[in-house]
Order: structure tokens, then sequence, then C-alpha cells
């Protein structure tokens, strides 16, 4: 190991312990006093010489995205404005008015008189979180981690690095005016640093990694911490007869273009052989939207102008406006083609037929299955989860948007009056095992 | 790959690929349904023909055991009897008649008029346990896997295999009798077979890992499947004064002598300098019933008849009659060697001081902090969960004792009129998310 690498593991093992060590200061606050926290940190991203200073970082950022001539479609990502500001101050403030969820016990049960257990959910601990070079992400992520009592390691990407410092200064002052550690948010700026927390599974509770399914793969085999993934999303839009044709049309050109780079973006578009018109009307409006259509045999032999689809397009997640369109025979023949190409995140089913409708949902292994309603759903605000950490594609733990429920874990308290289990059994004491209400 | 390797592994996968099939069909299933099946299991295993095979079979494993000199603990733990068939059939009765968590939203929100979002448990389609041989544990995880709607492939230790291969033919006979794929819950034999089926993470969900913290850690390193592991339990007792002696020699006594090698026996006592006569009263307790004692210097000065305690001590899980003690200078101190040597598993206080235990239940940083009880109530039969797959100790799906929920996940289902998300934001239409009531 070189002197540098082990500076650079010294200084990150010193901040995730000086995280863990802030925590319980956080997570033992009342739920009122986070609540205030998140709103005065949604004040402070409206004050206006603060809302300057964070734009003018990130014209820093802009403007060296443009010499090294960035794509657009990141450029748009690590661009921060007035909106976004605004939508952020929002999200904050519906956390703050969230439920609050830390020390409620989500269980409560007699085993036996005076002998009561409760299921009580608490913060995971320390997490470490790394993500695209998109800076409105630092306020949602801090938010969550506060909310949730939990310390929090940020590694963004790079070209959003003097955005990021910016919002961290910002979330250091309002920590610091309630009295609490700076260090329970922490910026990591370079890729060794988070190389190095990902060794520190005896201080850090979870890894949340986004970022492409190789970055993710790549995350989990590096460290024994564990990692909830965010990776790339391989989602379908299904077209089943009876469907409505400006329904289909206007589902498939929001799925497809409001956000192409979005992992809840449409990528194939599944169509029955009796859906068409509603077919047709979906390839004019993506047409006319500017999207590159690829088809299969059949979606050829209806319109002939479109390209044709090599296999890989059924795998691949373009991130552009780019689609591909595959007919099937029935809905057994959509549900085989998700199973197959699917990346179990969000897949929906446009038709009229109730019955067909409850079927896919019914049946598809995806975190968020949906009918007659746009992909781009698939998102904690949109959710009512007041922001999001990610979205995660495995199972385990937290599924599709992470709100705050997946940043806590829980503990299971028992208080009884001197019991011991060899007291009970067969010929013994009976468990009485009786839910009390919880209050 | 030798042809026998590469036979395995074909084997392996078919029967993986056989038991993912079958899944949907338990999953689809009416609650009521797989509470039958249940409920024929506890009939089966009670039926004499059945239960004299069961221990015909479990008698060849004990007689093996013995010309192989296995040790007292590992027989027990072998044993089958009828006492444990009955405890066997209570759990799976009760695992019937719990509530049926399978496809009852767990939140049930508008986000807007017309466009209605839920939150459903489902299973999580394929598990992998690999299990100590303790035959018991297979009808206990059958239960809970077929009560959550998984499949299930077992392997459990080989000093066990007839009575597993009895017990997996009496649950095939019950599937079979209720028109379900015996596919659904197969046993692996070999532990070559074990290790194909860790490369299987297309076709399998969730490995539980039950055995040593090396071999938990083996199982995590192996594999890209998720890992539940449930590893050693290196458990504290802490008496704080005032401290009922008698009381905290009953829970001393029975958290270390009712059954030493399970993962919730106490390895080391803690004790507050004024909770000496407690102290004393445990030391002849303990003493009295066969436990070798090892003491600190503070301990030894007190009861000059105690071994010498060394520094490994505090780090070692005995899973045998002996019991380390340690003097602490108060609460802050039971915290720290808690914090330091605990394996985050199960600590209890033993204590009169109720202010003393509130602040102990909510530091303890463990899956379950116990007051004035007994560590081995952290049992999932216990619990009141029916059963346990096993206890985790890690922080994230299932913490503790892992009943039916462990074995769920969820999908979050969306049903709209043709909504798309670019409707929404800034200056358009605003998100409602309200909360509906859960029927």
């Amino acid at each position: 190991m070189s002197d540098r690498a082990g500076d650079i593991e010294g200084a990150i093992e010193a901040a995730a312990r000086a995280a863990r060590r802030a925590a319980p200061a956080l997570a033992g606050l009342a739920g009122g006093a986070r609540s205030a926290l998140l709103r005065d940190l949604a004040a402070a991203l409206a004050e206006p010489a603060i809302r300057e200073a964070l734009l003018a970082a990130n014209r820093e950022d802009l403007a060296r995205a443009e010499r090294e001539a960035l794509e657009p479609v990141k450029r748009a990502r690590l661009a921060l404005t007035t909106g976004k500001l605004e939508s952020l101050a929002d999200g904050l403030r519906q956390l703050a008015a969230a439920p609050e969820l830390l020390g409620a016990p989500t269980l409560r049960r007699e085993l036996d008189e005076g002998l009561v257990l409760e299921r009580v959910p608490c913060p995971l601990g320390t997490l470490g979180v790394v993500f695209e070079a998109r800076p409105d992400a630092v306020p949602q992520i801090a938010g969550l981690a506060l909310k949730s009592g939990n310390a929090l390691l940020l590694k963004g990407g790079s070209e959003a690095l003097a955005s990021n410092r910016a919002l961290v200064a910002v979330i250091h002052r309002v920590l610091a005016a309630h009295g609490l550690p700076t260090a329970l948010v922490a910026l990591l700026e370079r890729r060794e640093d988070f190389a190095a927390l990902l060794g520190l599974d005896a201080l850090v509770d979870l890894i949340v990694a986004r970022g492409s399914t190789p970055f993710v793969h790549h995350v989990m085999a590096s460290t024994r911490i564990p990692v909830m993934g965010h990776a790339e999303g391989l989602c379908h839009v299904y077209l089943h007869a009876p469907c409505d044709p400006a329904m289909a049309a206007r589902i498939a050109v929001d799925a497809k273009c409001s956000y192409p780079a979005a992992c809840n973006a449409v990528e194939t578009l599944l169509w029955h052989a009796d859906a068409g018109v509603a077919l047709d009307a979906c390839v004019a409006a993506l047409a006319g939207a500017g999207v590159e259509l690829r088809g299969c045999a059949a979606t050829r032999a209806r319109h002939p102008g479109i390209a044709a689809a090599q296999d890989a397009d059924w795998d691949t997640e373009y991130g552009a406006l780019i689609l591909a369109i595959r007919r099937v025979d029935d809905l057994e023949g959509a549900l085989g083609h998700i199973e197959a190409h699917g990346s179990r995140h969000t897949e929906a089913i446009v038709t009229d037929d109730a019955a067909a409708a409850e079927r896919f949902l019914a049946r598809v292994d995806a975190a968020d299955v949906f009918h007659n309603a746009s992909t781009r759903f698939a998102d904690g605000y949109r959710f009512g989860l007041g922001a999001e950490v990610g979205i995660s594609t495995g199972k385990l733990h937290a599924r599709g948007p992470v709100g705050v429920d997946g940043l806590l874990t829980y503990r299971w308290l028992l208080r009884g009056r001197g019991q011991v289990a060899s007291e009970y059994g067969p010929g013994k004491r009976a468990f009485r095992h009786r839910d009390l209400d919880l209050e």
C-alpha cells in the first residue's frame, strides 16, 4: 500500500467513524426535531443568497461539462435550476410532514402475562451512497437519511463536484444551527475515497449504489457491506386489446420521451395482434416525437418504414430516444417476453380488459406493475415517499422506489419480570401470544 | 469441469427450475388452502405409522452418529423424539392459524383521482436453505416456505440424511394430496449439490445459511444470491443494581444451561459493582449446575475459586457449559463491552431500575434486547412467529427470528386511467397523495 493510499484509507475511516459516532445524537432527537431540521433545510434552499451560491457552483460544473463535451442527457441531469430547487424544497417539506416511523412499535405482543414483546423500527446506522452526477440527489438522499436517523457518506459523480460541495455546505449549516455534528453528512470527493469506504464493513451498515448494472455488480463484488442496487431498468409497455389508441399513444410517448435517460423509461413496446390500431397511434406519436423505432417482422409488416430490430434490442436499455417494438401472440406471450428480457423494474399494461389487466398485475414479477399509467410514475416523489434514495431492483429489504422505510431496520424488545424459557413447553406453561393494540 | 460435476450442476439446475416453475401454483392458492396444507402436514406428523417411520429413520442416523462418536450436543440436536414431533405439529398449526400476509396490501394510496397505488406482499420466489444436522428444522422451514408461497431447496447436515429424507417424503405426500407439484420442496443431499445451487442466481432468490460464522461468510463469498446469515450468537446478560438475586440466578442458569449449544445462550455475564449479591447468587447457581466459570480480576477478587478469563474469552461463543464473567464500572461500561464484543444477536439486562433498563433497551444495537427475561426467548416459536427459518444477525430485510415476514417481498401496483407523469409538476397537476383505508 502506498503512503497516499494509506492516507486516504485513514481519512475515510475517520470520517466513517465520526459519522457513526454522531448518529445517535440524530436518532435520539424527537421526531419533531428531525422534521424541523428538514423544514429548515427546505427554507435554506429557498433563501436568495444560498440559491444564488448553489446556482453559481452549478454553473462551474456546467462550464466544465461544456468544455469536456459531456453528453446532452448528462448535462441536463447535472443542471440545477430554480425549478429543481423548488421541487427539492417541496420534497423536503413533504418528508418533514410524513409520519414518524422511528421508535413507533410495529408489533406489540403479549407472550405471557407480564412478558411483552415489541418490534421497534430503528435506523440502520451509517449509510454510504454512490450516485450519478446529479446534484439534486444530494438534498433528497440527505433528507431521507436525516428523517430516518442515519449518518450518511455521499459520493456523487465527479462532474457535479462543485454543486455537491455547495449543497453539503448548506446541509452542514443547517445541522450546526440545530446543534448537531456536521460529521453526520460527509461528502467523499474522489473515486478512491469510495473504494476505501467499501472496506469498512464494521462501520458502514448499507451501501446504496446507483449507476449502470456493471457498476452496481462491481460494487457488490467489492464489499462485504450489504448493497442495495439501483441499476438500470429495462421496462416494457404492453398494449392488449381492447385498448384506447389515444391513451396508448399518450402513455408510450410519456414513458419514452419525458426523460429517456431515466431507469423507469420504456425500452420495448409489446403489442397484441388485436391492438394494431393502438400500435398505429403509438407509432405515429412516437415518430412525431423524434423516436427511432426498431420493430420485429410482424411490426414491420404493418409499418414498413420501421427499421428491423435485432435480438440484442430486446435486451438493451437505450436510455435515449430509441424504442424496440414487438408483436406477441397473447397475454402469455407478453408475460413470457417480460420474464425473459425485463429487469424486474417497472412493467405496464394498457388495456380496457379489466380481467387481463388483473392477470398482468398478478403475474408479473417486477418491483412496479402498472395498469393504464406511464412507467415514469415509478419514483419515490410520485409515490408520495417524499423522495427516494434509489429504486431497488433487488427483492430483499426494499423494492422499487426506496424512501424512509428502506433506511430502517428494527429491534425486538422484550420486557419481562424474570421469566425464563425453560418454564415453557409441552406439559409446562403455554405461551399466550396475544397481539396488543399499537397506540 | 469433470463430467460428474457437470451432472450435479445439471441435476441441481433442473431441480431449481422445477421448484421455480411450481411456485406460482402454491402462491396462487387462496390463503385458506395453504393453511389446510399446513394442518394436514401437522396431522401427518401425528399419524402413528408416519411417526414410527420417522423415528425409525432417525434411529438410523443416531446409530451412525454413535458409531462415528458424534459429540453429545450434536447428537441431542439430531435426535427426533415424540415430544419434538408434537412441538413441530403444534408450530405448524400455529402457522396455519397465523394471519395471511400474501396479497393483502400494506399500503393503499391515491396519488391522484383514479390513480391508486398499492404495496402488496408477495413471495420471494425460490429459497435455498442450508442448516445444521437437526431434522426438526425440515418441517419448520418447509412450513414457513409453504405459508409464504415460496418454493424451497433444502440442504441439511449430512448426519441427518435419513431423517431428512423421511421428513421430505411426508411433505411430498401432503403436497401431492393437495394436487401440488412435489418439486416445490426438494432435498439436496450432498455438499456439492448446495455448491451448485449457489451458482444459480437467476433461479434462486434468497439463500438462508445457518451455521458457524466462518461458514456463513464462506457462503456469502461464494454466491451472487442474497444471503440471510444465521451465524453464531455472542450474547450477554448484564446485572445492574438494584437487582433481585434470585431472578438474576434463574435467568443466568436458564440462559446458559437450558441449551448451551443454542445461538441465543449467554456467553458472558457482566455485573455492576453494586450488584455483587446478585452475582454471588448467579455464581452459586451456575456452579451448582456444573458450569465452568472464568472471571476477570475483580470477579476473582470476590470469588477466588473462579479461573482467570483471558482476553479471548470475551470474544468466544463457547456453545458449552462455560461462562465468562466480567465486572463493569457502570451501565456505560456494559454498553461499551457489548458494543465491542457482542454479535448483535441478543442482549439482556437484569435490574429493578426501570430507567436504566429503558436506557439499555434504547441504546443496545442488537436484534433482540431484553429486560428481566432470559436470552433464550429469542426464538421464532417463542415470539409467536410459528417457527423460524433462522435468526438473522444482519440488519437488512429481516432481523432476529425470521418467520413468514422475512420470506416475503412486495410489489407496487398502480392502477390508472391513462395518466402520464409529465402532466404533473410545478405549474401543472399536483399529486394528492392521500392514504386510503386498507380493508
